[in-house]
């Protein structure tokens, strides 16, 4: 096959199995980042016509426009383009760039409403069409209890993909390139084939459904890219079609799919390949090799998503997570940093910082320095990049995992992710403390209980208590979510991004914690200070007198860091006691995105001295301003929590002042780079890395015209600070600033 | 509660259960038919009208007419009357009698062609209705593997509900009229709250969104019904009430489902009770109570659903099977004949005879001579009765089953039934002698084996064959059955009905077997005469010469049917063995409907001399012309299959002329009930009664309007002989007619 021209052959060439042609055909590069080029002409003025869009979009209110009568789907707008003829890499969502079409398969209503918030009325043939259709939210909200739907309302199962799409499925978007889509429907029905032996039980009949879905979708994939004048059915010939290819079935996903997060996968090694041999040919030169990346990132920005306010409320700043895992190491000691690894950092600077995609670095201690310290130097000055570390992600999910989303590592291609937003955590202390009653509400949502007296409150007491409530809530949550996922695999299936897995994935179900650092202070405080509860005329415990001092989560201290590691795991393994559907293990995350905010918004007073309303930490962070005893205190808190029963991730969020990391660049990016040498090796998980001045913040806050382009790292993804709402800008300020390592 | 005044309070009263209620309280009649009335001026008025109709929608080809905008369901009509005013039951399927809708959750290209069939085109709205509603048939066949489109294309497993809706699910309507849906609604919201106390699995979520759709068209019909000015959430007050609650049930079943067989139940003692308390309170007079159950008759009448020819095909005569369960005996040892039993044959007196409602005889040996002697007496002047063995059904089924279709008995909102047509097993035996080949089209559908020599067959060795096909075929029969099911349940669910069941039925997946006789003979033949197969140019197995003689299944002979017995026997121990979809019993009919002409044209010649294409006997009988012995010969070999292994049936249809039952009136009654005691005391399982001369037949036949309304017993169902095709007409006229006892 003239595709495969050059490529050493494997058990790739007999199976769908692309890390096995990675590994056997790239090129692990060594060096730094002096190769890389600068934008072309082209990349220049695609570049200013997507900087125009992007503004024209600011300025009407986030959304550019919306097509109200096609339903999105592969096929449902004709190709679009954001230049005709001067895109290298083609393919919009609809047939106009940053026009947003309606997809109301995960919930009608949410549809209907998302239009009305920016002007528009949901077309009348589609709600036709909706006639009988019944969504993923219908379909969950005919099954919830009344207890989920209380759960769901206090806020204490918050989050939940119950009326959007579910989104952290990875598409193995490289088998496209590397196969070509008719190798894949001919594997993909054989498959179907080999499964039509067995037994109809409802398992069989449903995978057996679920493939002929795929096997429909993949045909209109097939279809939309010959719109675009493309033969995907063939593998990739060359590095423009091996880019084409790949980010043509990316495209179909998020047309299909609405999922809160659609991320593409590791893909540099493997589009290096084809970099590389072109290169190697004399077909192809630096300079428009990084002019494909540039191109391909340029079309990753504009992905969009019709969403409520409501959902940009706990996700602020409109993000898709187009995340992209770059580097990591490969089982056989090798790193998997290629040139297209820099390629895709320099994509910062060629077409300046943003948010899209979520550059994401698997960070290995034994990446070559030179690489360590590229992306220190874009870290620091962009603030647009992550770190999770390799090392242990490695043990569990082998060299060709990738990150969905912030911190979710699934083997690519052969593990899914049912996703599950979070527990609030805190909330439960509070319920338990309150007898099964929610402290806002006062309504009874878990089974009733002792209420705890206005006495100064007893730490085993208390933690029998909790125990008791979180082992119920756990119980809860792992049904709730069994709803949520039955019901979208009913009603909302991504049929094209499972066509490409391995027919038969591994399932992974994501549950989360929020309020860690709330609960593990506050049961420091119940254990190390004197807490009396206060109640209210409802008899409702409203706040705490905390009396002396305690110990506080982010100090490196294990009086209390041992709490947050036991919560970790006492969850952990409540959860796993209750079956989750469809065979999936259990994985737990400590992560909250913005989200944060609202949860804090709708919890309670905390025996930490948290008041009632105010924003929790995110993710797996300390509390704001708790963590006093500098950087390398609070990161060595973090690490104490065992990634072991948080292998959805545990995402910590770091903010440092230039001047803090290092008198001048050189400097900055040593410490930076040892910084994160020094937390990883602790088995840590994650590192959210900006590396700027509160005032700064306080400044754009202020004046958005001042940085427009102004990129943070908030909570396992990346924002554009003047996207977000004042209450969770605020929050982000609030946030410790180490000034001290 | 006024409702409820007079009645003897029980279980009934504390819990859902209509069959105490009705033990408590019904009136045993062991009188004749002295009391019955004809009918009133306003009946008569009303069945002209009916008649009217009817006669105009044959003139039509069959169908009226057709609303293609409007999709059927409970509220998508206006009340629709036959003569407004004058009806006392009210309602309609559409807003004008006989008026057919459109159906197409079972089968959208069914519904297309449906439509096409009687010169109509589907509305356009329906196509964008349906644009993203995935229907049964598009479910089914999504899954179905390509051996079992082999199999269906052969007609090895034949007449499937996989395009069309499976029926032979009867709610139990009576709840509505005694309990009011208020009750029910409060009840099933009860139910759905304690089932929510379990884990999530995927069956119990299934079953929670089952009941919710449930509780959805459950509100829906006390909508439907107050549009027509009743207000069923109360219980019924009166026998006029229960009657039309009853019916306002059945109805919106029948709006809702186009079910095969959509049955009414076992509703006759339930009426006679508010009958019985109206005549002795003195609101009501018999004349009145007739005029009553003449109303409902009608109503029942006009039932229709929207077939294509294909359809009709395999059910001749566009019945719907109403069928309508009479008598039996109760547990206690009464009977459970009441004068509204009577009631109900009258109807086929006041309004002439008729194929709808499908009455039904559950025949204990135990009912009084009386009503015995009157059912004999309806039989033998309209030919438009069947008969059940209640004395074998009562020990599986107990006292409260009704008859679903022909011969499928359940107990009455506590079992529902998942159809599954039947197997061909006369062509399973031809496809192991051609080692798993089909013998019409040549092409392999079973795994390939020893395809038999141009040699005479050694019986041993063609068991061995058959029975290792007849396994193989089991399996696949089970796993397509389970592909059906579950897409039904998906796509089709039956909220309606199910929700007047009990929230957790048992289920009965219905096997069958057709070509009982064929196979019979034939292996018969191979066993006792020398069978030769004769092979074609493809080396595929298409006559046989078989030289001397055989016993033949019908003569009470025991040498062959021994072998009728062992085959239901095999093969329903070898269906048992593999799993059927939510737990449901595996249960076998021998039955064919009117089939049997279909199945034959589709099965090469047989050893037993049958040719090829040549129709089978339907159900269990023997083959025409073969029972030489007489009609109690005939009876007796039938008697022998085991009730045992085929508890969803075992068919026989019975032709005799009158002049055989008996000289005259009288003699003809008498005689027919011995048959009947005779014939059932062996524990046969259904007897159709027919008592005309074929001469009749053929007269009707050559000039359709001799006998307009004449109807006939075909096969578990009655049918106006002039709605056949020729070829079903000639095949009935080929059937035996029993000239000798």
């Amino acid at each position: 096959m003239n595709q495969w021209r050059n490529f050493k052959e494997g058990n790739w060439s007999l199976n769908i199995d692309v890390s096995d042609f990675i590994k056997r055909n790239y090129t692990e590069y060594r060096g730094g980042g002096e190769f890389l080029s600068g934008t072309t002409e082209r990349t220049d003025e695609v570049r200013a016509e997507v900087e125009r869009l992007l503004i024209a979009e600011n300025e009407k209110g986030g959304v550019l426009s919306i097509d109200t009568d096609n339903v999105s789907s592969i096929l449902s707008h004709r190709p679009g383009y954001v230049i005709k003829n001067k895109d290298i890499i083609v393919g919009l969502q609809t047939d106009e760039p940053l026009k947003r079409a309606v997809n109301p398969f995960a919930g009608y209503r949410n549809a209907v409403q998302a239009c009305q918030a920016y002007g528009y009325e949901i077309g009348e043939n589609v709600y036709n069409e909706f006639k009988y259709r019944t969504t993923h939210n219908t379909g969950v909200f005919r099954v919830y209890t009344d207890t989920m739907k209380k759960a769901r309302h206090a806020g204490v199962l918050t989050g939940l993909p119950d009326a959007y799409a579910r989104g952290r499925i990875i598409g193995d978007y490289r088998r496209i390139a590397l196969y070509g889509m008719e190798h894949l429907i001919k594997e993909r029905t054989l498959d179907k084939k080999r499964i039509s032996e067995r037994n109809m039980d409802a398992d069989n009949i449903q995978l057996l459904e679920d493939i002929e879905k795929q096997l429909e979708f993949m045909k209109q994939l097939v279809t939309m890219a010959a719109e675009y004048g493309c033969d995907i059915s063939k593998p990739a010939d060359n590095a423009y079609e091996a880019v084409q290819w790949l980010y043509f079935g990316y495209l179909g996903a998020v047309k299909e799919q609405n999922g809160a997060a659609n991320s593409i996968g590791r893909i540099s090694a493997f589009l290096d390949i084809y970099i590389q041999r072109d290169l190697d040919e004399g077909t192809l030169d630096e300079l428009h090799a990084q002019e494909l990346i540039d191109d391909l990132v340029l079309k990753m920005r504009l992905v969009r998503h019709l969403r409520t306010p409501e959902y940009n409320n706990l996700f602020a700043g409109d993000p898709v997570w187009v995340t992209c895992s770059i580097a990591g190491m490969c089982e056989d000691g090798r790193s998997l940093v290629t040139k297209t690894c820099f390629r895709f950092l320099q994509t910062l600077y060629n077409l300046g910082p943003s948010a899209e995609p979520n550059l994401t670095i698997l960070w290995s201690q034994k990446l070559s320095e030179p690489f360590k310290r590229f992306c220190a130097k874009v870290s620091i000055d962009t603030d647009s990049v992550q770190y999770e570390n390799d090392d242990v992600m490695r043990r569990d999910f082998g060299d060709d995992y990738s990150i969905a989303c912030c911190v979710s590592a699934m083997k690519t291609g052969k593990q899914m992710q049912f996703f599950g937003a979070r527990c609030n955590l805190a909330k439960v202390l509070l319920m338990a403390l309150n007898g099964g009653k929610d402290e806002i509400h006062g309504e009874q949502i878990a089974p009733e209980g002792r209420s705890f007296d206005e006495a100064v409150l007893d730490y085993e007491e208390v933690l029998e208590a909790f125990k008791m409530y979180a082992s119920w809530m756990a119980k809860l949550y792992v049904n709730t979510m069994n709803i949520i996922h039955y019901m979208h695999d009913r009603y909302a299936y991504e049929r094209l991004m499972m066509s490409l897995h391995d027919v038969e994935p591994e399932r992974l179900m994501a549950f989360g914690i929020s309020g860690l650092s709330v609960l593990t202070d506050s049961l420091s405080a119940i254990k190390y200070a004197r807490v009396t509860p206060i109640k209210d005329e409802r008899g409702i415990i409203v706040d705490f007198k905390t009396e002396g001092d305690f110990p506080k989560y982010g100090n490196d201290d294990d009086r209390v860091d041992s709490i947050a590691k036991w919560i970790t795991e006492f969850f952990y393994t409540e959860l796993c006691k209750t079956k989750a559907y469809r065979g999936a293990k259990h994985t737990l995350s400590i992560l909250t995105i913005t989200s944060n905010v609202v949860y804090g918004q709708k919890t309670g007073a905390t025996p930490d001295g948290r008041r009632a309303g105010e924003p929790f930490a995110p993710g797996a962070n300390p509390m704001h301003g708790r963590d006093k005893d500098g950087a390398l205190s609070s990161l060595n808190s973090v690490a104490k929590i065992c990634y072991d029963c948080c292998q959805d991730g545990i995402s910590n969020t770091f903010s440092i002042t230039p001047d803090t990391l290092g008198s001048d660049e050189e400097n900055r990016i040593s410490n930076l780079v040892n910084v994160l040498d020094g937390y990883f090796v602790q088995d840590a998980h994650h590192l959210n890395v900006n590396v700027l001045n509160r005032q700064k913040l306080i400044d754009a806050m202020n004046d958005p015209t001042l940085y427009p382009s102004l990129t943070i790292r908030v909570s396992g993804y990346a924002v554009n600070f003047n996207k977000l709402t004042k209450d969770k800008q605020l929050e982000v300020i609030s946030r410790t600033f180490h000034e001290k390592m």
